[in-house]
């Protein structure tokens, strides 16, 4: 696997447990791999994944490439492992548009299930098992927000990743489907308050979220909406106001910069988790439709909390655990697909939907399910 | 006169309508200067009143110098004008403490009024007259603010000068008089919400706005405090939690700054009255204390607004009306004191307070006073 992360470590944890795995762990940081090398069955590699020899070399011989790389490389890495043969499980989250790469690894007979973490990921299956339910989808909600479990001012916010991507998420024009066409929000718009048990109150607002979903699920109404403690939005449209998150370079008396470099810069620290801070995952999905002639919603509620024996994020547990699921079931070859997809396409499939959320489930990661009439 | 800004060109104005009064107004920018050059009796000289040996020659033959110069510079220029045996009237509010220099000024003679503007300016005679009123005096309570007129999201503030010089304002800590001993608050601490009679409800916090009142009235309980509309201090603090006022230099990928300059690059713009924009000050002094047995207390409100016809802002009128007001009165020679001080000074002696007070009255500038039984 590529990636020694936060996230890249719950998946080698994970993996590891087996005993038919066999598993060689890539990171260009000896620190981040050092915390890995008393697994069992794994062998760590300090190398470059971004540069083609040094990847060819270091997945020779594997049945599965798992990527946990930054989000810039993921899409260059994946056209190269296509290239290779190499099936692939990936949470890379690269920008760029998929499709393309679908036709490479049919031509290869290769499986890449991409966007394999929790929202995409888990998300994308639970839409995609819905779906599968319905003749017709009516409306898709997703909800999802990583939080720390105490909220401290002025943020009540931490980022288990860097800030800079926080802010592209803020930024970024958030795709949405009304009327069954894909429409373009605001990012932070349609601000509600939604109530979530144990947790409390949480605000919701559009996020460019949905991705894959936007083309794969035939829906008249889809909508991701990131979640955060009350008053956060408000506190972010304020600096995006004063010009903050703006890549155009200023001058000022102290010297050149780009608003955007210092706010990230200066958020870093703010916004950074501590030792061995707890964070938790909310997510909501809310699928309705038509089935049987009657109206049918379903309801998926995941609460995950840190986990402080192992020391593992509730970030890197959700995240890590369906990427995880998802690598075994290519490995068992119970994945006949071939080609570049996410997870919605596994959901469909109810034998696979159930075996990846028996997995989740098995490791504290619980979809609550409920089943509501519209 | 040193300094054509905006103030400056509202004193110049306004003296220059004196048939008995010759003004040169001395400035670097020719372009302020140029807005001046067709006013009766002023001759204006582009030149760096910094330089000492420009000052001096600038200076000679001068009754009386009005200084409205930018801050840093005014306690050196002040000081190379009481060198030079010149009567000086000056709203540069130089951070420095003027107390060494009030010695140099009795030697050579010279008379120094200092902080003539609005606030520091008319505030300080008003408290001066209050006190001269009282035995002893209980509180002072100042509370004053500039504000524009039309209130625009998401600031709903504008700042006539230097968005530096506010932040300078929002972040010195702030000097009051608690149990007669001078104390130090957080700026923008002990907020309250005030109502005034036809602009509405207004914020209040701690600023350090007392300078020479500090030592020169004895009171049980004083305070200084900026209005704003409501909101103002809660993003303000918000900033400054974010680090984004710090003028400790930040690495970031696109270049090293130091936080505060970004800031106020950014403000500079949000901040800038465009054009005719209006503006109003709103200021309300208290003073109370024991007179003749019994509690008293007074009040003065202002609240002044734009002038369209004449393109004069409420800030220039305010504190250039106070300052030409205070220089015709030295002018006149009817002040007797020499050295370096405060209006409050003026303020008790009955005939120069109500000889202010009608210049301001004539300008449209109304103190609204009102005697309160505690």
């Amino acid at each position: 696997m590529l990636g020694a992360g936060l996230v890249g470590r719950a998946i080698a944890h994970d993996l590891s447990e087996d005993e038919n795995v066999v598993l060689t762990v890539v990171d260009r940081d000896e620190q981040a791999l050092s915390r890995l090398a008393e697994r069992p069955r794994v062998r760590t590699l300090a190398a470059d994944a971004s540069d083609p020899g040094t990847l060819a070399s270091a997945v020779e011989g594997a049945d599965l490439v798992v990527g946990a790389l930054p989000g810039f490389l993921g899409y260059r890495v994946l056209e190269e492992l296509i290239r290779l043969g190499k099936n692939v499980v990936d949470i890379s989250f690269f920008p760029e548009d998929p499709t393309d790469l679908d036709q490479l690894a049919r031509q290869e007979g290769v499986t890449a299930v991409i966007d394999c973490g929790v929202a995409p990921g888990t998300s994308n299956l639970l839409v995609g098992w819905a779906a599968s339910q319905l003749e017709s989808v009516d409306d898709v909600s997703i909800f999802v927000g990583g939080l720390p479990v105490e909220r401290v001012l002025p943020w009540e916010y931490k980022a288990p990743f860097s800030p800079v991507d926080v802010i592209e998420e803020y930024t970024r024009p958030a795709r949405v489907v009304e009327d069954g066409r894909v429409v373009v929000k605001d990012p932070l718009s349609e601000l509600e308050l939604l109530y979530f048990e144990e947790v409390g109150t949480l605000e919701a607002f559009n996020t460019d979220g949905l991705r894959t979903l936007l083309t794969t699920i035939p829906a008249r109404r889809m909508r991701e909406k990131t979640l955060r403690y009350p008053g956060h939005a408000a506190k972010i449209g304020f600096l995006k106001d004063l010009g903050l998150f703006s890549t155009e370079p200023v001058d000022t008396p102290s010297g050149q910069v780009a608003p955007r470099d210092l706010t990230a810069t200066l958020l870093f620290e703010q916004w950074r988790y501590r030792g061995e801070e707890p964070d938790l995952t909310v997510m909501r999905v809310e699928v309705s439709g038509r089935a049987g002639g009657k109206d049918v919603q379903y309801r998926f509620d995941l609460l995950d909390w840190y986990d402080s024996d192992e020391g593992l994020s509730s970030m890197a547990r959700t995240t890590g655990f369906m990427a995880a699921a998802v690598a075994r079931l290519v490995l068992a070859e119970q994945v006949e697909r071939r080609g570049v997809f996410a997870p919605e396409i596994l959901g469909a499939d109810p034998e696979l939907f159930d075996a990846i959320m028996r997995e989740l489930l098995e490791r504290g990661v619980v979809y609550r399910r409920e089943d509501l009439a519209a």
